[in-house]
């Protein structure tokens, strides 16, 4: 098994703006708070309408700028989705705690915190937006895949002192977003109503075991 | 956590057909190969157009046969949808060899099982097609809760001998199901390009410890 190269970064950090389209002068002065305004509307456009009926027109008219504005700074609509989806996954950058403490509880502190994002109906909405893109879409999970999951996935398998740490990371991925399946899209019984505590006490041995065994 | 009564089911086996629409004489004369053409028809309009813009017209059009013949044998949509989904799960018919062999092995038995199934395009792409159904319509979510996934899981944990049978049922199949997501749906790598067996050797220690501990 082979890993991968490192993605190009496309919208790392506060990437420096691209040369696209044509923004006014006006629009460009609006400087750091037009992007940000970018970004939560095409969050809340992807999340209402879905990847396919969201528009970089649609966007920007939620953002109150213009749509060469939305090019200049983020490019096509896919790498809209990419740095929107980037915000939604902020939570993660929560993950070095959760990889930090100690070795034997990574299973348990996974699960919890992975139980926790998706709890909150504040993640959960974006989030099943973008399992909803991914499923019916395949630039939305191309991207879902390049950008956002093996940046995540190859930051956890950074941390593991394991043989095919990627798979294995991969493997305890698999297992969250089964459940996130089960539990929040499908509603199966009694998954759905089981205590999120219970949940985390069945599931950690079996996180801890892909991500912690040498 | 408490197990909920036993659905009434609708299309268990050949059900007694029932009295909806106005087949015509010759429709009904058609027999049993027309209601096999129906659900063929069903299993591949679902499978190609979605959930959403699959009609009984369209149904009964690819069939040949009257729409009145379709509602005569199956009811509304959603009834249609979970025979034709039933249909795929055809292959679930040998889960009891799966579930039958030696206790120990039977982790192992149903990883390389799932795997099987999802790895033959055959039964992949309207598996698939259930998926995105079941991501993006809730009335698709729930009729695979309600009468394929608990008739399945139900079926497997009436074989455990464990406490929680259903929710460890659950646990495992959503194993399953987020490996199917990240390996043929979102295909990440290196899962989506991992030997099945070698995948097998991984997960079915934890298949294992859901429906095998005590």
């Amino acid at each position: 098994m082979t890993e991968e190269p490192e993605p190009t970064p496309a919208t790392d950090g506060a990437p420096a703006p691209r040369r696209r389209g044509r923004p006014s002068r006006k629009a460009a002065s609006e400087g750091p708070d037009a992007r940000t305004r970018i970004l939560e509307a095409a969050r809340t456009e992807f999340a209402e309408r879905g990847y396919d009926k969201t528009s970089i027109r649609g966007i920007a008219k939620a953002a109150g700028v213009d749509a060469a504005l939305v090019h200049h700074y983020f490019g096509t609509k896919d790498e809209v989705f990419a740095a929107a989806v980037e915000v939604t996954f902020e939570p993660a950058l929560v993950l070095p705690a959760v990889l930090g403490g100690d070795p034997d509880g990574l299973g348990e502190r996974l699960a919890r915190f992975f139980l926790s994002v998706w709890e909150d109906p504040g993640t959960r909405t974006p989030l099943l937006a973008i399992l909803r893109s991914a499923v019916t879409h395949e630039a939305a999970a191309n991207v879902l895949r390049d950008f956002v999951l093996r940046r995540l996935l190859e930051r956890i398998a950074a941390e593991l002192d394991v043989p095919d740490p990627t798979l294995r990371a991969e493997l305890a991925a698999s297992h969250m977003l089964g459940i996130a399946m089960l539990r929040y899209v499908v509603r199966a019984e009694p998954l759905a109503s089981a205590d999120p505590e219970d949940i985390v006490a069945m599931v950690a041995p079996t996180l801890q075991r892909y991500l912690g065994e040498g």
